[in-house]
């Protein structure tokens, strides 16, 4: 296997057009999609328009000619398409954070109604930081206790006194990919609910929720979705949960009739009562470009390549810079890992990924020892896996990353 | 009192030169800058920049070397200059809606700490409706009460009982504006706190939360600070509240320490920790532009103008519309009103704004009887004003807005 070997790869890849959806920055192999998504060529001409001739020309009346008052849902279901929710399940609204404090409201609410001995949350130790805060301080309020374990012990751990386990599908850190079917259906015989937090999965590999009877997920925009910095998120409820719980954040845009200015509060029926304040016109512009990229490709294709190019750099990096004390943390066997690949190292991983970057290599560092390379099959082409190992190869062989600029920690890592 | 003086006063206005800081669409007269704020130029030039470059090119680079981790606090620091906040004691971030639910809990916790009796939320009747929403859903999580009276009863209905006053500045139908430190004053004799919504407030007209001694607010980014369709919204906290209370959306961005990933919550001292999810980056930086548009003026002199347009426009259209059935819901005493104009009809109401519209004035209903003009010193002038009650005195005249066509509701009014 060599550079060329790549190449041929690349020629032979049956979704290597979709590249031309996006802008990439020249000379850059970019391995943090997982982080934030590329920006899709369409969103440019998009946005332009938003802008310039809804918002610029036609101004208040574009709520209705426009149809933004309608994107929460438009978008909504064009994700749904990518995670097994049927059309009107799924809306667009909020952060991830705000959306899983309503559904972990409307989770904790439906499990006490059934059995009041229910007050436990339960999640991964090592899950990512937003949702554990939002889990605690939910917690907090309700008189209900977030319970942490390691993923190996959550089995075990989910039982006649947890209300809802709440996992992101696949790990920030590790990349480790859970089985959504098998373990919804384990918590379902412990009676307890679950909450899917589909921040790096949708858009990344398929996924069912409606399949796998699943009973809430929440999911981010600006990852695998390429919806732009800081793109709104999704949150969707089974059908049969939908209309039992009046979540808390009750804003005007969740009731049966907003326009209708009534001071009584009424819910929309289904899932639009998820939905808050008024929506993010310019920002659900952008996100919908960046999830029609994915709409583009099969996710079952994409999913093949992903696992293509992951396994490709796992032993790439395995054979070439073996003996540099980097050992793998994401799961080796491919239908249980996500789209990345995650490396540790005892030292100089924020240096490493810090001299990667100077050299055009994107991907990020996860404290304490994480250097983390997410992989997007719509755009990353196996000559950037090759490249990506060669830079890492020169890296660590030439010790640059020893530099001191290299080791000065900015603000976002 | 004729067309040519309303020229003539245009000539005059010392803040003529700041109506060129926006693209108005030719042929309107756009008196909906409380629903919508127009298009900044400079909003098209920044977000080009921000989605081209800092996305498109720098991508995940831009939280650090484009500022976008810290856009919510320069921002809001902006807003403050507005609103009478210290530097670095108000941050953007989520929707009114949301941020309201983030105050309201605050408030609630302090005041029962204070006096656990203290179990109502008190407010008016005729307050926007997501804030009654919102606060109706929070009373039921919290066992706490929502009262709501009329705007002439609050100050006899806060008491004892009372943990918090939760008012919007300007109301949204009538126009009325509340003295902000006279009810806040008889709200502290109470020991009530108080929540202020200032959505008609923020660059409409001088605001000042410090010399008031208010306890929070939140605000709107779409309508007066011309922050785009769904623009993110703002939350301020005094200083002697902001590190006494954990808000429950206790998400990884009002962390002391985001990027450390730690698994337990520690929040940011001050207003950050009233942060969320990941800052909606596009929404952001074209809010900034539109918050740069009220700040080009001094807000006295913006006021000055807002009263002078209000005040022009109630004498014309009682003039000119006598016998017609329009009565004025905004208080005639300029100092008693924001910066918008309402006149209530018993019928018809819907189909003269729609008439209107036809016409290009873009004015907009409020159910069930409210015909509602906003006035944005920015870019209105007093030509439009006489422009404005011309058409309305012809649409009223001929009875066009009889016609069908003006009768079918939109979705959105």
């Amino acid at each position: 296997m060599n550079r060329n070997d790549c190449i041929a790869l690349d020629a032979q890849d049956p979704l290597r057009a979709l590249r031309d959806q996006f802008e990439l920055p020249p000379g850059i192999v970019y391995l943090d999609g997982n982080s934030l998504g590329v920006l899709p060529k369409a969103a440019m001409a998009r946005l332009r328009t938003v802008v310039e001739d809804e918002w610029g020309r036609e101004l208040i009346k574009s709520w209705n000619t426009a149809g933004w008052i309608t994107l929460p849902q438009r978008v909504g279901d064009k994700i749904g398409r990518l995670v097994g929710a049927g059309p009107g399940e799924l809306v667009v609204a909020d952060s991830t954070s705000v959306n899983l404090f309503k559904v972990l409201s409307a989770a904790l609410a439906i499990a006490r109604a059934g059995s009041p001995a229910r007050l436990r949350i339960v999640s991964e130790r090592s899950n990512f930081p937003t949702d554990l805060y939002i889990a605690d301080g939910l917690a907090r309020e309700r008189g209900a206790e977030l319970v942490l374990v390691d993923a190996d012990d959550l089995a075990a751990t989910v039982d006649e006194r947890t209300a809802v386990l709440m996992l992101t599908q696949v790990n920030y850190r590790t990349g480790r990919l859970h089985d959504m079917q098998a373990v919804t259906r384990r918590a379902h015989e412990a009676g307890a609910l679950v909450v899917w937090d589909l921040a790096h999965s949708a858009g990344a590999l398929p996924v069912d929720l409606t399949g796998a009877r699943a009973d809430f997920a929440v999911g981010c925009g600006y990852k695998y979705l390429n919806g732009g910095p800081g793109a709104p998120a999704f949150v969707w409820v089974h059908p049969r949960h939908a209309d039992r719980f009046r979540q808390p954040l009750s804003g005007w845009m969740g009731h049966a009739a907003p326009f209708e200015f009534s001071s009584d509060y009424r819910p929309a029926a289904g899932i639009a009562r998820y939905l808050c304040g008024t929506p993010p016109v310019l920002s659900l512009a952008a996100l919908e470009c960046g999830v029609d990229t994915v709409l583009a490709a099969s996710i079952e294709a994409l999913r093949e390549k992903s696992i293509a190019l992951t396994a490709r750099f796992i032993d790439l990096v395995e054979t070439r810079c073996a003996g540099h004390g980097l050992s793998l943390v994401t799961p080796r066997d491919a239908q249980r890992r996500g789209s990345q690949v995650c490396f540790a190292r005892a030292e100089g991983g924020y240096a490493i990924v810090q001299a990667l970057i100077a050299r055009g290599v994107i991907g990020d560092f996860r404290a304490p020892d994480i250097l983390r390379f997410g992989f997007t099959p719509l755009y990353t082409r196996f000559v950037d896996v090759w490249d990506a190992v060669e830079h890492l190869v020169q890296v660590l062989q030439s010790g640059e990353w020893k530099a001191a600029r290299f080791n000065q920690r900015a603000a976002v890592t």
